[in-house]
């Protein structure tokens, strides 16, 4: 973590002064099974949010730190397409690296707790929002309480659409042969290619520095889970996303998994999957529309504001 | 910065409750050169910092996140042996992982950032403070302004001293073959061996992903600073910090490199030295009682709380 490889020089830079004026820009910092995000509340749509803004913000010595930055926003000000009739709130997520992103599976539940806090959320109902990716749902399950247990956060994720394409990846451990599996399609607005390891191989012992070969690999790239049967509707994962590299969690890579492990497992029940992520567990559950849920924690750590 | 491998299952947690409860525990967070910390006022000692809340607090997913800790705390308040006389100041510095440490030539910078903030440096005169390293002195010579300019804090380092053991270091570029090279021992409460790279050897290029060999290697470890010669008294420098790795910055490196460069450089003018980082850009400079002093920026980036 305190590698200066892992920090480029174009990365080495602090929160720019458009943020650091007048009275300080608030902000809050929450994680959803580890992967962190720092939230800003900008109901009218005023602040200027530009990419090296976000750089900034999300630079974890510079900066506050996180994996992305997330807006939350009326739709009507994000300056977004939307249709009319859209929900009220729009969660405006970028990447850390300033670019924007559709959908995160994990940062909309923290999205969900921020608007819970703040008493935007109905008791009892769900939520529906809007995101880059469309319409989404929120539904809070639990609140904090004082054991210190995290929010629960049930978001209706839409349809997980499978994909024809055969393909196989070559996944690695240290002491194995490599060896060939077929991967999944999946569709959650963003790809996905996961494959279910036989019993024998190790997830945990599998080498996931680099990107393990997908062969034939799609033009846009993909998130690629290698998902491990742990038990009746349970299953274990480790994703390599797009883009990024191995992370401690990827919601809808989640989502992706529960899918590819129902299939192999020919359970058509229609009851909810538990899937492990090396930074927790969420569960996924199939609506009688066929659209996917996941529900999983998220967590406020801090308010905090940014000096001048 | 977001692989998995980087958050081992036990740094996977959260702030602990014992600084949840309340009203929230305040903190800062700050850096110098890139070196970044969280910081926390407690001038009457009230905080009950066990290592497992630095763990939480330095976490950079589940916390806030830092390479360090730092507790600023009266020296009568921080359960410390002292001296009578004392400073009034005392920087309680921890390592991320918990562990106590005695220096940190960067956060100590940052200390002063949030004591001159708070009023309670003197205008125009050093300040002397009490570290698990001895006496130290901090001296403000610029102020942020509205440039976005940050403070720069001269600290009184103490005495460097040479040690006399020779030994090599082997290093690596892409395309180079090894070369060894004689390093200079210098002792500045922790300890260093600095290496002089000859002209053609491009510091840029060299191979820090793990520990240079280091021969004969030092039972305790050292911390491993590569020097190159950019100009008049100006070096740049990348370094291998002991049970860490490489990283953007360390402050006694610093100090210790320019003691190697003018060495090298048979400069005994007593002039300062510039050493460049990857994280930024000091100043060493020497008194007239041999000690030396380091000069560098320090950025306190935000004010927070942490939720109960």
């Amino acid at each position: 973590m305190r590698s200066a490889r892992s920090l480029s020089p174009a990365r080495a830079h602090g929160v720019p002064a458009s943020l650091r004026t007048g009275e300080g820009t608030r902000f809050t910092k929450g994680h959803g099974t580890f992967n962190d995000f720092v939230l800003l509340d900008d109901p009218e749509g005023r602040l200027d949010l530009t990419p090296e803004a976000v750089r900034g913000l999300a630079d974890r010595r510079g900066g506050i730190g996180g994996d992305g930055v997330i807006r939350v926003v009326r739709t009507r000000a994000a300056g977004v397409d939307a249709p009319a009739g859209a929900p009220e709130w729009f969660m405006d997520y970028r990447n850390a690296d300033g670019t924007l992103a559709e959908m995160c599976g994990n940062g909309v539940r923290v999205f969900g707790a921020f608007l819970d806090r703040a008493g935007r959320m109905p008791e009892g109902a769900a939520l529906p929002i809007w995101t880059r990716a469309g319409l989404r749902t929120l539904e809070i399950l639990r609140r904090p309480s004082e054991d210190g247990a995290a929010w629960q956060v049930r978001v209706g994720m839409g349809p997980a659409r499978i994909g024809g394409t055969r393909r196989t990846v070559t996944v690695r451990g240290p002491h194995q042969q490599p060896m060939d599996l077929p991967t999944l399609d999946v569709d959650l607005g963003n790809p996905h290619a996961a494959a279910m390891l036989p019993p024998e191989v190790d997830l945990e012992a599998l080498d996931l520095e680099s990107r393990p070969d997908l062969v034939p690999f799609p033009e846009a790239g993909t998130n690629i889970e290698l998902v491990s049967l742990r038990g009746e509707r349970h299953a274990a994962m480790r994703v390599f996303e797009r883009g990024v590299g191995e992370t401690l969690s990827c919601g809808t890579g989640t989502v992706a998994a529960a899918v590819a492990a129902a299939a192999a497992s020919r359970d058509d029940s229609g009851l909810p999957w538990r899937i492990d992520v090396p930074g927790g567990s969420v569960v996924i559950g199939w609506e009688s529309d066929g659209t996917t849920t996941l529900t999983g924690p998220a967590e406020l750590v801090a308010d905090g504001v940014l000096l001048p």
